[in-house]
């Protein structure tokens, strides 16, 4: 089936600069998100959130698409906006949804570098990212539900996923980041494109991570941090983490060990992931056959 | 003059983590900041911007301390709580104050390292910084009053400074920056152990970055950002920038090139001071004498 809509999604939190100011740059002028088989939105999605530079006004709009959210009575901002979301881009589960493939931007104070976050089995999602990591073999994919099960904002279309890129602060831009998003969008809209004309492409296997494990940091009994991840894990994304490897400090200057199996460790000290109670995510390599 | 009291102040910005669980540690386990010949006491600053991990409620809290707002009716959140912090601390000007020494520790997206940012003329204040640079000859020491005129929380006491770590994002701990910073305030204490006891000590001159200007992003006529740092140009703090070295992209990619003398370029893309209009700071070396 051919994808007749795709929607870029920017400023989901507001302080992840990247997306709010491509969004921004391609309402001003949209020739540059044209393709000639579909048509093409770039949508700001939290704009109160954007205009206060916050991640979120009340709660966390990225973890407000699952069914009981968009189905019971809203009681915040973010609840109200997911349902009014959920109607003029999906609704979710729905055959004929008004958007076909969202594209959700991201930034993360996590040095992730260029990733993609997918949490859905559609084909033509995984062909999508299979085509993605062939034009830049930087890109990385994290195969994650989320912290909440299924309630991501890429969840209310058939296809889709969001883009996260890092390190870099919130409230911040960098150049560097923002083009190579650019990029991968325009990657994107043109895979789109030869799909629809029935192309036929030479796509790999995806080799991604799969997601396993939140890891939080330890905690005194009223819920306070009491150490910091190790100075040896900071900045490690994508790298393997083995039994005995040095895992977090204490603000004693006490070490802390890893205890467990070879994993690999993702989203290491996001900013926005001490209120949710994860200092790391913790993944295994896998292989989607294409 | 002895100094008899000595204040560290963690934060000032709620979501500079680092200053916020350096004061925790020491007001749990005093006995860390404590020396025999002054009395040392470590204040959290703006619980309520704490609570929320956002800068500030209403008005940047660091950006009070200046006598008119000191002195006049407070209109919010940090107005008030400034007043009140002068009256504990200060008041700014006394020849009694509570405090004799402020040393206010920050952290900041820029890549400023280990430095030292300086508002006043004290003698001790030099000496204190001449010391530490010769403990970690990594700290670089930056002479500024502020975007407002003389509104730090040093500028209250007789004596003082604010550390200033980065890079790191707001909302997030880095245990090799918290224990860098740690140790420059034991260095500190140490010193003005040693100043009270009237040890003499040889002290090196101390070369300073003299601030010069503040240097704003490009914007259009509704006063947002029409570019960002350039690439070449991130993270390059304490570094020269020279007449048509690349400066900043705008979100078409093309470059834009700074026209001035050759000065350092200090701050840069910090996340605060995007609403306060400027993209990075320009000083020039200079030698403060002992």
């Amino acid at each position: 089936m051919k994808i007749k809509n795709l929607t870029i999604t920017g400023g989901t939190h507001g302080n992840e600069l990247i997306g709010v100011h491509l969004v921004k740059q391609w309402q001003n002028d949209p020739v540059q998100i044209k393709r000639e088989t579909f048509k093409t939105d770039a949508v700001l999605m939290n704009e109160e959130a954007i205009r206060e530079c916050r991640r979120y006004i009340d709660r966390d709009l990225n973890r407000c698409f699952d069914t009981f959210t968009l189905t019971n009575p809203p009681a915040n901002h973010e609840e109200k906006l997911a349902q009014k979301l959920n109607s003029t881009l999906g609704p979710k589960g729905s055959k004929s949804p008004k958007s076909d493939f969202i594209v959700d931007l991201h930034s993360t104070t996590a040095n992730m570098g260029l990733s993609i976050v997918v949490s859905n089995e559609s084909e033509l999602t995984w062909m999508a990212i299979s085509y993605l990591k062939q034009k830049d073999p930087r890109v990385r994919v994290y195969k994650w539900m989320g912290d909440e099960e299924d309630a991501f904002v890429d969840s209310i279309a058939p296809h889709g996923f969001a883009i996260e890129v890092g390190a870099i602060p919130q409230g911040v831009l960098r150049s560097d980041l923002f083009f190579d998003t650019q990029k991968l969008v325009y990657h994107l809209l043109d895979f789109i494109d030869e799909y629809n004309r029935g192309f036929s492409m030479a796509l790999e296997n995806v080799e991604y991570f799969e997601h396993e494990i939140l890891l939080d940091y330890p905690r005194d009994s009223e819920g306070n941090i009491t150490a910091m991840v190790h100075e040896d894990r900071q900045d490690r994304d994508f790298d393997l983490i083995v039994n005995g490897d040095p895992l977090f400090r204490n603000f004693d200057g006490e070490e802390i060990y890893y205890e467990g199996e070879s994993l690999y460790t993702l989203f290491i000290n996001e900013a926005a992931y001490y209120e949710k109670g994860f200092a790391m995510t913790l993944a295994r390599k896998a292989l989607r056959v294409l």
